[in-house]
């Protein structure tokens, strides 16, 4: 039996938590070392673990995989979660990369400066409604599926749902005008794996706090 | 026979260059449509030509592709520039968005405010020596290949030979370190393809300058 992918990241969202949706949505257990102090990225880039010496870094199948894309592609690929042909592929790809613009802006939100951080939710708001939402609810309604590509969950569908629930904690009706995104959303929700990633206990990182930003700035502040 | 692709960003590299790269290295003889204006940007938008409203946007097979990095896959995946399996493939991902995170520096470099632009290239030169060029040393001394993966020219090689010789335009000693780098940058620069493409005469974009950076803003400023 394969060892369970071990995963190396601070106790927080972050880059990890999109690895963490998509292992949980593709069924598979996982194990996390939490990086907490400056001394344990040390030890990691010291011992050569870490490719550009940066984290997220997840040991799986006997590699160390770095780069939050590359992890993402590598576990799609390996359960299925990347289409069925190149055409697919490419859709899931060009869906992924635009969701992860609009995630990129929340994984950030935390460590903006305090007068900033409101301006930044009006700007998410703005991009969510105005440039994403409106590409998915087309898809969603003009093909009538459950996912937004060839009828079976991808990673497009994982990512894009994580970026939603995060976004619906700060702005809760930012899918009010996009009803085929609401209905995904909870007919997402309750695939059992997800469901169950959903549900207290699980391995989902709960919303940024000051601990987790005082700890990443521990951590990676030269 | 397939229509050529037809590449739509303004003159100038950008986030286009790379794209540029790996249809030159790949064979593939390609048309542009320069943007030059916001009202041109605008059209593009209005008849959903974009899928996420920004360029870069790359006709090509009867798909409007738009993600830097989705175009970059998609063509490699065409072209047989993403390894011969998902090992490989991984590693070809891993090392393209590393070098993707170093070209990014150069990408954003010309927007920097003047005082900022010479801090910016001591920076830049530092991730290349210290993050990103001993990794690529190492794995060019370690298998004695002449690329970076399975013993033939992937997207990889690509981007990361853009990067080296745009890196080389502001900082020309760059690779006195890297003697298997500086080797590998001549071989990789004399395959016919990119021998080509790094003539006069071809599609390969000049360093930006003034007018390259005022057209930008001309057209992307809200």
């Amino acid at each position: 039996m394969a060892a369970r992918p071990k995963l190396h990241y601070p106790n927080g969202r972050g880059r990890m938590e999109s690895v963490r949706w998509v292992l949980a949505a593709a069924g598979v257990e996982f194990d996390e070392e939490f990086l907490e102090t400056k001394e344990q990225l040390h030890k990691l880039q010291d011992g050569n673990h870490l490719l550009f010496q940066q984290v997220p870094m997840v040991e799986i199948d006997g590699m160390k995989l770095v780069q939050t894309r590359s992890i993402l592609h590598y576990i799609a690929d390996k359960h299925n979660l990347f289409g069925k042909d190149l055409k697919e592929r490419t859709l899931i790809d060009m869906y992924v990369e635009g969701t992860l613009d609009l995630l990129e802006l929340l994984i950030m939100h935390p460590f903006l400066k305090p007068d900033d951080q409101q301006k930044e939710v009006v700007n998410m708001a703005q991009k969510a409604i105005i440039r994403y939402f409106p590409v998915f609810e087309k898809i969603l309604r003009s093909h009538g599926q459950n996912f937004l590509v060839g009828n079976q969950l991808s990673l497009a569908d994982v990512i894009l749902l994580q970026t939603i629930l995060a976004l619906e904690e700060k702005i809760p009706n930012i899918l009010s005008a996009f009803p085929f995104l609401q209905e995904y959303t909870v007919k997402l929700s309750n695939i059992p794996t997800i469901k169950r990633f959903l549900e207290p206990g699980s391995k989902k990182k709960p919303p940024p706090d000051e601990i987790y930003v005082r700890t990443v700035y521990n951590i990676f502040r030269p």
